[in-house]
């Protein structure tokens, strides 16, 4: 059974990530079989996508504008500049509400062992846009894991060498959660940063 | 941050089956940030495959011809037909070389709960063509979980009714499996087909 039509789409599912092959056949069987619409519309969407999103030039998250929505609203706080891994991250800042700054998105992390240097997360341009002259504070919201805390490391120290305030999120315990059950690293860090 | 393009990708992306809302934002922001050839050959695979792939007129499975390789193949014995679930149980079964006859795919399986009836899986199809005459024995290869089994009994009634001999694959222990590590319902299934 070697189908090239079927074997060149198995293919290149597989190349999505987190896709690996048995999932990538389920997905074209599934979309051959049961959702040839689903299909369509996936191979449409990845046209109009690769055609329209291109990088806002101020925070360089994906937008189909020269300049981002969040970007150009008057009502946010021009003073603060957070610096977030992902799209996906900047969204769940947004939704918690408790930030009216504007953003720069790296889309990426430092990560030395995969070969993604500091080059490819745009620190230079993340340098550049911090030092406008409008931003005075920039807060590190990478991640905790140990690639997010040597990107936040390595992001403060050059633009603390800007003259801005470089500041990170807290750590802590999270809301809703029994001490009994938080990791030990988390509780000596809520620990020493009480107040 | 709403951009039509983006979530309309992230849309299409998460329709694919095992793919949630997370997953489909990863897949997305991957592909437009790192793998833009991936993106478009992945829309070209899909165009690609919706156009040139249909089902085999003899054993239904997919194919770019009118009937596909393996039912051409005069080598095949066409006394044996081997019902499976999936084009990727039809290959596992093809890479243990134990098997010289001919397949019928049902592209699916009985699953009552989720509305899949008789007509959806090509029963009647399969009735078709295992009474053409050549066919002797019709070997039941679904799968050997609840739905799988539903699937063969319904089907081995049906196939019975022709007049032709209708077998099940073996259930037992895998090969190179400790005992102590198999489930018990396999053990006991091992015990009364013991040979």
């Amino acid at each position: 059974m070697s189908e090239p039509a079927l074997d060149g789409l198995i293919d290149a599912l597989r190349r999505l990530p987190g896709v690996g092959v048995k999932s990538a056949q389920r997905m074209a069987f599934h979309l051959l079989q049961h959702d040839r619409g689903g299909a369509q519309r996936l191979a449409a969407a990845l046209t109009h996508a690769l055609q329209d999103m291109r990088h806002c030039s101020r925070c360089h998250t994906f937008t189909e504008s020269q300049v981002c929505a969040t970007c150009l609203d008057p009502r946010r706080d021009a003073r603060l500049l957070c610096v977030v891994e992902t799209p996906a991250d900047q969204a769940a800042l947004e939704r918690s509400g408790s930030y009216q700054g504007l953003y720069f998105v790296l889309m990426g992390r430092l990560s030395p062992l995969d070969g993604v240097g500091v080059g490819d997360i745009g620190a230079a341009r993340l340098l550049e846009r911090a030092g406008d002259g409008v931003v005075e504070e920039v807060i590190l919201a990478t991640g905790f894991s140990a690639e997010g805390e040597v990107t936040a490391h390595a992001l403060g120290t050059a633009l603390r060498g800007l003259g801005l305030k470089v500041t990170r999120l807290a750590r802590g315990v999270p809301a809703g959660s029994e001490l009994e059950y938080v990791d030990l690293s988390t509780i000596a860090h809520a620990m020493g940063d009480r107040r």
